[in-house]
């Protein structure tokens, strides 16, 4: 089975917060005003963070898609976290060696490891409005549906002109709930390589246990460094040389201490702090509780089928640490909902919303839109059981394939501009790489029981609820026993070529397949296919109704405008700061290497030997902090992050790299909808925790050397 | 089953600490210089403190023999524990009323509760050196037995002419490993009565979870008040009075803050912290991990045999907390010495030791002294599992009353003086509570198990260690079966007239007795009389030998001297003060009534409705911090406390009452071998939690007005 997408499935609201400074995911186009930065500690010239093409921005990446990272090397090397790298040292691992597990060293550059073909690094090489060439189209269309299709293939116009230079990556995103759009062009590096991964003991020290906990010990960093063609070239090859990045961030050993002023830059992936009340009161009491449930008998067949099998138990880690970690997320959540205030606000700020709108008959259309919205929620509400059900079956790495193939041979028939996004010619590479990916995850034992839960939860559910061509399936097939026989005896399917060969097959020889998974397919695809349609037709409808809302919310809102996360480039300022998780108890803002050593002994706390050695005589290493007396290792600030900052650069006042962002803290679960300035923290691990690594516990002097030191 | 006797249990070694100024428990006649006093913010005059007639010594009580307390009114009020009243609340629990778990509140003295008759508060009248008189006699003596037999008959002669005035409760107690021997001389009263007691949802808000721990919110408080006579009698009659002590202290609601100087007074029962290295390192290798291991087998019997049967729980429910208790102790003990160096620490200071006693000809004495205490502890440490088997057995109630009775019966047919001590003439009362205080514990399918459980490892063991008797009266009855079917068809001690009618009876009619219980106590007397007999002989050895150590030992020591906890008057002196227990993380040394309400759930942390809705509105009410901006609840210091010093008085620079002594922090179970000031820390109730919940949880403004406000 696939590891959980764990952002996309919360797609809910936000909250009233204060104005306060650390608050905030800024695009560099909209930051704070220069004098809030100037007065929270910021050195440089704030109009430097606005340009992407200049340091320190210019030296900020897309790692992968969903991490962040810098460069930090006149020879383009890149730091972002260790565990946004586990799929390139997968790619490097086999049955004698296990680097994700162990972690991999360079001693020169002919040791540094081709990252696979998935390896991917984006940096950004313009930002353009394009609000009313995608607006403008859609203002003309007459239905909802027909404005989505405007707005659509506006949007994919503008990246097909955009993609036609070569290296080229682009996207158009929609902002602020799509009251306005940019057209983002990337260069994209795909010869990225490994320099540096400490093995897992270090980067994930304390794993699930310590995973959103402080205080922490990880050395969450990897080093890669990004190759291109003797004549600039993007594409892996051969005679690659190192990248030499126009920008790369100055590293320092200064550090930090409590009150520092820091900023971060990265890919903040998504946030809702402007979604609506009913829809988050909706997660807060059915959704949540419901879905911890789920996860809950998700994970105890996984963790079944797990222990009865090794090979199964290698397939199934990574799902297992995927739905773990959606598990803590989820009932972290719950815990946080339960111990703030949070919903309450939320309801007091629904209620303004509506007084504003109701304040004046001019807003007249702003009434109609809240009313239109919730009718829209409530529709997408009444589905929730169906979702369920279809997240378990489509589990199943089979289904998956089969339903993709179909997608992507229907979409197929079509001109490429008129395709679904996610099927174009552009799209091709990354769908056939998923079809293969199957290999490492297809583990036939778990996706049955998994399937299996779905068919019954889907038979359990009142009529109205439930997935009706699902439910004929299996009756049309004797049964759950007899369907779940006839899908699992000898699937074609389980082989990576029939998969191809199915993604490769004209619409009618798919259409006309015997097989049960690709009759399964297109069972459901009868059901999804016109809710596809309708949610077009409703996204059109949001292009009408979204600016109304966010017009409304803002103008009750006190805190200064930003818009939500949306996996684009974005700054956050704030400082080094501890909290106060319990009465009683503060957390201070760093942790230290003797942390490392008190935390030592079995899994997940199995410190490699040579660093607990390094360790015994940190106390004179170049690297310890005068005021700390000790080597930092993580620490703690009020900075404004989400999954996706993860590697983000942190920098001084001056934009010199200090440390990287890894993680939020255990509070910080509930940031996603309101950021409570004395709850939320990021984590970040300190820079000289690796710079003590690569010097005292890996004798990398040379990597030492390359970072400045 | 009786609940354990724990610091009995414990009785070893010491370690070398640095002299800081918050160590040390001092009695009055010996404290630190007054300049260190005053130095740390102390504004009394130093030489109040020495003064047991004066105040704010005078007002100092022991209460029940196991804690602390002090009187807080001209009436004869007087501050102490919750968890020091609760044999007092139980006295007065039936069926319709369980005062232990609902408290009481007298709302007028009418209502005050008579505390039953085992209630105590002992008040100093005079402490005299009485070294000489006891050394005097023993110095003559040519054998150790006599050395012992001569000390022993002067303390009784002492004790009987003291007691020799009516009301008057007097003890000799060994300082300094007997070095010194003071008389103590106490006022007792017996007439004590309840007049506030918190819910156990308050008292002991937390229960067995917080229970040593920090963040801690109990209300761990009580106010009892004393009774005497018209003419002063200290008997409890109907036409007493309120008691007038000559000294009370002054309440003080300004509280206290991070760093502000305090001091307690009260009775520590007992530290080792001049024990010998051998021993310690033999509790931390052999007889810890053999105890966790023994308390684990038996709370697993307690807890079953109490999930069997509501009356078995009720039964049950004290031994279990009793034995939980030391579990967490034994185990946290053994994580406090894993986490530090103090073993290390220890061995460094014998060897030490060994040195200053090698280093001149003329400490021949003291050599020989270390080599000769050295064997004894070797022959000590060989009865180990013995020692188990006892324990197991003697938590038989059963056993215990029929041995209790043979010794008083054996030892009646001598002068009381030629008695050992516990069984003269005045231990008489307290020997009889104990026979009816068994139908608060005996239960028979628990204590059968664990008598079997004793038997057997008994039989386990090698024959060198096993006890020879017990063995053979096993074999001698048939087998473990058919010895347990003897014991428990039937057993007539189950009858509380029963057991007093053998502990009446005469020597010859005990000796020809048919009850198999009696029978086995028979038997086990004769390992362990002459057991004893040889623990007199050692113990006139200790009185040769541990002076020489304590003179070594003083010798290597670094910190200022002070004598062992010994359960008399002492005073610790040190500050309001946080601490860190792991790297990240800082304990702030106040909690407040938010951090009540944070917690609040099922039980442990069944707050009770009242003191919730009291707590919605605490921010408004006089008792709060400025500081804070809250109600405090529980502080934190680093006094010098241990068992004993349970309802200590916790003084302001001033002199004026500000808290109350209640537990020790989770780090300090090893505090009783080595004071850590990094570490060490004691866990006060703040006395404006007290004034609050009294006026505005409980509407005792009478009480509060007494208290002085």
């Amino acid at each position: 089975m696939s590891p959980p997408r764990v952002l996309g499935m919360f797609l809910c609201a936000a909250l009233p917060a204060l104005a306060l400074a650390a608050e905030g995911m800024w695009p560099p186009e909209a930051l704070p005003p220069a004098e809030t930065l100037r007065g929270m500690g910021l050195s440089l010239d704030p109009a430097q963070l606005a340009n992407p093409q200049a340091a320190p921005l210019g030296a900020i990446v897309s790692v992968g898609g969903g991490c962040s990272g810098s460069f930090v090397s006149a020879d383009g090397l890149l730091v972002t976290n260790h565990h946004c790298v586990s799929s390139l040292l997968q790619a490097n691992s086999d049955a004698q060696q296990n680097r994700a597990r162990d972690g991999h060293l360079a001693k020169t550059r002919a040791e540094e490891l081709p990252g696979g073909p998935t390896a991917r690094v984006y940096v950004v090489e313009g930002i353009e409005d394009v609000t009313a060439k995608v607006h403008g189209p859609a203002k003309k269309a007459k239905t909802d549906l027909a404005r989505f299709e405007a707005a659509d293939k506006a949007q994919k116009q503008l990246i097909a002109a955009c993609e036609a230079t070569a290296g080229r990556r682009c996207e158009v995103v929609a902002d602020d709930h799509g009251r306005a759009f940019r057209l983002i062009t990337y260069r994209e590096h795909k010869d990225v390589r490994v320099v540096y991964a400490p093995p897992e003991s270090v980067g994930s020290y304390g794993g699930e246990i310590d995973n959103w906990m402080w205080p922490r010990h990880a050395g969450d960093f990897a080093l890669l460094r990004v190759y291109v063609g003797p004549e600039g070239q993007l594409d892996a090859g051969p005679n690659n040389v190192p990248y030499r990045p126009p920008h790369h961030l100055k590293v320092s050993a200064d550090g930090v201490k409590p009150g520092d002023f820091v900023m971060a830059a990265g890919y903040p992936g998504s946030t809702e702090r402007y979604g609506r009340f009913a829809d988050q009161k909706f997660q807060a009491e059915v959704e949540l509780p419901a879905r911890a449930a789920l996860l809950e008998e998700m994970l105890t067949v996984l963790r079944e089928e797990s222990a009865r099998d090794a090979e199964g138990a290698a397939r199934l880690a990574s799902p297992i640490d995927g739905l773990a970690n959606y598990q803590k997320y989820v009932t972290g959540l719950m815990d946080n909902l339960a111990a703030s205030p949070i919903l309450a606000q939320r309801e007091a700020e629904a209620k303004a919303i509506a007084a504003w709108a109701a304040a004046e008959p001019s807003r007249a259309a702003h009434v109609a839109a809240l009313a239109e919205l919730e009718r829209i929620s409530a529709q997408e509400r009444a589905e929730r059981a169906a979702g369920e059900v279809m997240w378990l079956v489509f589990s199943s790495d089979l289904l998956t394939s089969a339903h993709t193939s179909l997608r992507a041979v229907t979409e197929r028939t079509k001109p490429d501009l008129k395709r679904d996004q996610g099927y174009q010619d552009r799209d091709q590479d990354d769908l056939i790489d998923g079809l293969y990916g199957v290999d490492d995850s297809l583990w036939i034992p778990a996706e049955r029981r998994l399937v299996e839960l779905g068919i019954r939860k889907n038979a359990a559910l009142p009529e109205a609820e439930r997935i009706a061509p699902l439910h004929s399936f299996v009756e049309a097939h004797g049964g759950v026993e007899a369907t779940l026989a006839l899908l699992y005896t000898n699937p074609a399917l389980v082989n990576a070529a029939a998969r191809k060969a199915l993604f490769d097959s004209p619409l009618k020889k798919l259409q006309a397949s015997e097989d049960p998974w690709v009759q399964l397919a297109l069972a459901l695809e009868t059901w999804l296919a016109p809710r596809r349609d309708r949610d077009e037709a409703i996204a059109g409808a949001r292009l009408r109704l979204e600016p109304l809302y966010m017009e409304a919310a803002r103008a009750v809102r006190a805190s200064a405008f930003y818009p939500d996360a949306n996996n684009t480039l974005r700054w956050t300022f704030g400082a080094v700061k501890g909290y106060s998780p319990a009465d009683g108890v503060f957390f201070a803002p760093q942790t230290t290497v003797p942390g490392v050593v008190a935390k030592a002994g079995p899994a997940p706390f199995d410190a490699p030997a040579r660093l607990l050695t390094a360790a015994s005589r940190e106390a004179s290493s170049r690297w310890v902090d005068p005021a700390l007396g000790h080597v930092p290792v993580d620490f703690l600030t009020d900075l404004d992050t989400t999954g996706g900052n993860s590697g983000s650069a942190t920098l001084n006042h001056k934009g010199e790299l200090v440390g990287l962002v890894f993680d939020g803290n255990y509070e910080s679960m509930s940031a996603d909808w309101i950021f409570d300035p004395a709850l939320t923290r990021t984590i970040h691990v300190d820079v000289r925790y690796l710079l003590w690594t690569l010097e005292e516990v890996e004798g990398a002097a040379s990597l030492v050397k390359e970072l400045g030191f």
